[in-house]
């Protein structure tokens, strides 16, 4: 049998054995597995939900060492970061534990009769339930955030799904030490983890799963939206793809310490290599912006990227691009010589060009490579940032004086980007109820949810109401008394009543 | 030119003049309209769109006479029935811009800063807004409430969304003066009307359309969903398709009155001719009922169907029912000698044979049918009823010391129902806050929403999140101190504040 073999990026070299591709057979064992495990987990009481993500975090923190050691080998992203990033992951599925307590997540509504209006209404109650077992796809680039315990398991199991996860090939000894750890935890068939593109593929297909989860390229998002679209009963498939991330410096802001921003950019522009869905891979800004801009990408230094596709899709990307001669390479960091290593790139063009060749020019490449688009006057990217593809992140840096400016430049930024951020960085996703993490096609599948953040777990429920239904039968949720004290809204007024 | 022609369905004479069918051309010129309308529209303080809605149902009220005129010419859906549809239609209206003044639709979520956690949190705020311009596919059903003026319409332009609607061809007289009211009331590109099914794919393939809501059939409906969602960017496609709409009646709810309980069920089936979407086609009783069900629908009156296609397959579908030799007819209603009318018929199977043959037994017959299913023991319903196909509603009815049976039915439903209703009828969906009016595949093509009640506007909503944003560039639902006082979500709590 074939099998998933870890490599490390700092040399090539392989780690640890190689994990079996899962057969369909087995594929279709986990996804019947977590159908029969759903009724139970999903009646579980929130709260006792809650103290089983508690005690996955709890479980792998105390698992850190081993889990970062591995992680580290497989991905040569470096312990501190991994350190921290298992770190974001406990907590974030912490943060689901207190939403559960909290309760508002399901839209507990009670209406009651007024048999005088038309159409007449009847008693009603309202709240969302778990869809039933979920496909989670983990991502390469977070080997713990957006992986086998990332976000897309946490608010999937705490919304009573189950979750068949379908680890990504970069990292099989993390995703199989994690998923260990994971089982230890949770009741048998609440979850499961698949091994290869097949597994992958089947998974989708299979009836039992109701719902996916996907972070990734956009060319493979795309493949499995259309397999799930494209079921006898299409389910809903939830991908964060690619994302272009663009930045706007506005010309106050460009002049005021070039040097400082430059080396923010910088900072954020190689973070991880690059491999972040939130790199600011496309920044506008004036000419004189560029020198400060190039020096300082001149001075940075690249790393190994995840896996050797990677980094040779790197290469060959930003090579096509300066081959185009649309964009000029203006500067070019250097690279460790080890491994699958690339050196950080800064690309040149001026507005008109990229106007003319925004799609060309649009196209993700995943790593620590930007474009510079070279502007004169702030109303000339008006109409040009509209038609940008849609991104997780608009970013402006506006001067005291610009902020007419900048309020412009985000109405112009609106409508293609999920998240807009002020004289900072896109880079670091807080984990938080007012994050949103997503955005129009092709930062996503779906324009209308999150993979991150509190609201993240609306992907996993769906509304059903209860028309005149005896109270006792009802769920606690939704009982007359409020037994659980969470919030509610009561004929159409929210409150803890 | 070819042009969609309104017929009678009590005669089958046409009705005034065909309306041309709209050609691609005039298809782009109203999305583009629409796109170019949307920043302003949008850009409307949500209390300034109320009003509009208001005026909307204003005017829609002050023409009902003309209105329900022309309705019953082209539907035969009677004169008391259009005039309360007209009613419910434009209390929609109204009850949408309730809730732009209520302001908590936009989930506007505050989170101040926490640079000590992992992942550091900034400041952090989040709202929804509108996607863009919006695809609506009226019913042949309600000419008003689920067609030009209808739900998915009132929602979208309440989310901020211009509207353009592709008429459903058995009204098309009904849906022009619609229109003409609507658009005589709405600000310039804000709606639009097409008609023609080429229209209809054109506008689903526009890419100034960010989404399409769709009420019909599952065959139309799946058909526009694929295209939808194999556009280069695909957008979503909210289809209310086919429902059978379980009633599953427990023995001694049976027992206690059989006469009052079938009258009340041949009621609910024969309701506008049993051309509703929540149509109790399918019904779980002991044997014992059946004489009284079958007297029931043999005594009553059907009518003409919406048009000669409807009416034709109603024919077709039942009759084969009964040629299948699965399902028996035993008993068949009358209808009046004139145009397209059917009469009612009620078709008998036990459940061993309807489990056997389930997905068969299962097809939607649109319009007055049902086919009632007998059982001898609750519990056998148990392991059926979650093999049903996804369906609008599931009802049960239970005697005084039935309700644990009633709520382990009820569990075994849950899983393909949108909505539960105790000891009353499916038909009828009030328009309120706790209504749910959706369900998995194929009741829908998405089971996380619905097209009737407040939340239907989520539908046309998607977040965006604004990180360390200056307050005065904030829109007014995310300034300090809450400038419109409406409900919001600050660090985790919801209120007023």
């Amino acid at each position: 049998m074939s099998g998933v073999q870890g490599y490390n990026p700092r040399t090539g070299a392989a780690v640890g054995e190689a994990v079996p591709e899962t057969s369909d057979r087995e594929v279709d064992a986990l996804a019947r597995a977590g159908a029969a495990a759903f009724p139970s987990w999903s009646g579980l009481p929130a709260v006792e939900r809650a103290a089983v993500l508690d005690a996955v975090a709890s479980a792998l923190d105390a698992s850190s060492a081993e889990l970062v050691e591995i992680a580290d080998a497989e991905t040569a992203l470096g312990v501190p970061r991994l350190t921290t990033e298992l770190k974001r992951t406990t907590n974030q599925l912490r943060l689901f534990g207190e939403m559960l307590r909290e309760g508002s997540y399901v839209e507990a509504t009670l209406d009651s009769a007024n048999p005088g209006i038309i159409p007449p209404r009847p008693v009603l109650r309202r709240m969302l339930r778990p869809l039933g077992t979920v496909g989670v796809f983990a991502a390469s680039n977070f080997p713990f955030a957006f992986s086998v315990a990332g976000g897309d398991t946490a608010s999937a199991l705490a919304a009573g799904c189950p979750v068949v996860v379908k680890a990504h090939p970069s990292h099989p000894g993390t995703s199989q030490l994690t998923a260990q750890i994971v089982s230890s935890v949770v009741p048998a068939g609440v979850f499961g983890i698949v091994h290869g593109q097949q597994a992958g593929v089947a998974l989708v297909k299979h009836p039992a799963i109701k719902a996916v989860g996907f972070t990734g390229s956009t060319v493979g998002g795309r493949a499995l939206f259309d397999i799930a679209s494209s079921r006898p009963d299409p389910i809903p498939f939830y991908g964060e793809l690619g994302s272009v991330n663009p930045t706007v410096v506005l010309p106050q802001a460009a002049a005021a310490r070039p040097e400082g921003f430059a080396a923010e950019f910088v900072g954020s522009l190689t973070l991880g290599v690059g491999q972040f869905c939130t790199n600011p891979g496309l920044v506008f800004a004036p000419e004189s912006l560029v020198p400060a801009l190039a020096n300082a990408v001149s001075a940075a230094v690249g790393g190994p990227m995840l896996n050797e596709r990677m980094s040779d899709s790197y290469r060959s990307g930003t090579e096509g691009l300066a081959a185009s001669g649309l964009a000029a390479l203006v500067a070019s960091g250097t690279a460790p010589a080890e491994g699958w290593s690339v050196e950080p790139r800064l690309y040149q063009v001026p507005l008109s060009t990229f106007a003319e060749n925004l799609e060309k020019l649009t196209e993700e490449h995943f790593g620590p490579a930007a474009i510079v688009v070279t502007y004169t006057d702030p109303a000339e990217l008006e109409p040009v940032l509209p038609r940008l593809p849609g991104t997780l992140t608009g970013t402006v840096h506006a001067g005291e004086a610009e902020h007419d400016a900048a309020g412009r430049i985000a109405e112009s930024l609106r409508p293609v980007v999920g998240r807009l951020v002020f004289n900072g960085w896109p880079t670091g996703v807080a984990v938080a109820w007012g994050m949103h993490h997503g955005g129009p096609w092709p930062a996503t599948t779906n324009p209308l949810h999150t993979s991150v953040g509190a609201t993240s777990i609306r992907r996993w429920v769906a509304p059903v109401s209860y028309q005149s239904w005896p109270d006792a039968l009802l769920p606690a949720e939704l009982r007359e008394g409020n037994p659980l004290g969470i919030p509610r809204r009561v004929d159409g007024v929210l409150g803890v009543h």
